[in-house]
């Protein structure tokens, strides 16, 4: 038996604004920095004591994983970061507000780029390119780094950090937390729980609330879906 | 060249209370967390850049690094934990305040203890061993973790990975951020500027000073001493 723990990042103040962050490093806001803080005491309180921490690189996991781990007196753990496990490169639309893409681009094309499996939105302007020119961090993938991403270009980036690094530690025996984002949590619990594409849009994961995956020798779940934390008797 | 940036961790509560830390792990007070902001700030303003950071495994480092490289939007470079860049193991003293000490053990063992490079307090009672039986992050190591240290000891252990891990950074061309706590750092500044036992207990390391080595190939400073980042013009 493996557990995996699976984080969404606490709220981002782009979160509060309801606007599109997806690689824009935008900070936790007070709410986010609480849920987080919640965290800790939630895996404190299941007993459950993560032994390595994968995050993204951008700050509002590093902080979530930060905060909870502090509080759940695990900040000593051995950390990764991955570009693989940032949000969804949401193109042009990232800093924008959800009215102002339903305004610009039509309702349509909005619901489309939210939740079909292999439609991106348009990329990003030259310029305003989040983690292409500017950014140090991205600087070394070159021409990898996506300007846009559908959910399906967000798993086919996930899976070789999944299958590399995250299940070498779970097959080392780690209890194993991954701190991460809406989407890219989405698609690998759809790898995870074979979910079809078509059903993916129904699968939401909230912010700050820890879902924990119990999984067989060949990483099936054992049950069929994670287990949210609070829910725990 | 090779750029080496050496930190004491901000003020902890213990700090505060003249209190000694050693293992125990204690957290940042207000001042300290104020510290490592300004931290991260110098280096902004100096223009240095962490590829790397390494810390101890304890939280008053470690929230120290996480909070001076979130100023520096930093907080995405790879981190490395280890117990070899923990505090000087202080026995018996862990715990007590100053005065304590010095009233139980008198002025001249007191002395000893924090200012000669190979004696070493009386080790802390059975059930009071910090990082022993008690606590997870030392458990793989077993017979190796210590019931207390000389200065010596605190090189001893460092040595080994100074070598294999920060070097090897250092080697990469990577600009190297070490955020740990005064004792490891006097040990590891003897080590690199030679300074003979008996002229180390003039060295002190300020709480969060960044100091900066340049370094040569053969990893020697260029300078004879490291520069404080806020005596920077």
């Amino acid at each position: 038996m493996h557990t995996l723990i699976l984080l969404r990042h606490g709220e981002s103040v782009w979160n509060a604004a309801d606007r599109f962050a997806g690689w824009a490093d935008v900070p936790l806001s007070d709410i986010g920095r609480k849920e987080a803080a919640r965290c800790g005491a939630l895996l404190t309180r299941a007993g459950l004591l993560p032994d390595v921490v994968h995050t993204s690189l951008l700050r509002r996991a590093i902080s979530t994983a930060d905060i909870a781990l502090e509080v759940a007196d695990r900040h000593w753990i051995p950390v990764q970061r991955t570009w693989r496990l940032n949000e969804r490169h949401y193109g042009a639309l990232q800093g924008r507000s959800r009215e102002e893409v339903r305004t610009r681009f039509g309702d349509e094309r909005f619901m489309t780029w939210r939740r079909s499996h292999d439609v991106a939105p348009p990329p990003a302007e030259q310029g305003t390119i989040v983690g292409r020119e500017r950014d140090a961090r991205y600087r070394h993938l070159g021409v990898t780094v996506p300007a846009t991403e559908s959910l399906n270009d967000v798993l086919v980036r996930l899976l070789p950090y999944w299958e590399s690094a995250i299940c070498a530690d779970l097959y080392a025996g780690r209890t194993v937390l991954v701190v991460a984002h809406g989407n890219v949590l989405r698609a690998l619990i759809s790898h995870l729980e074979r979910i079809p594409d078509d059903a993916l849009r129904q699968v939401a994961v909230p912010t700050g609330e820890p879902i924990r995956y119990e999984l067989t020798d060949g990483l099936r779940p054992t049950g069929s879906r994670g287990l949210p934390l609070d829910s725990a008797p």
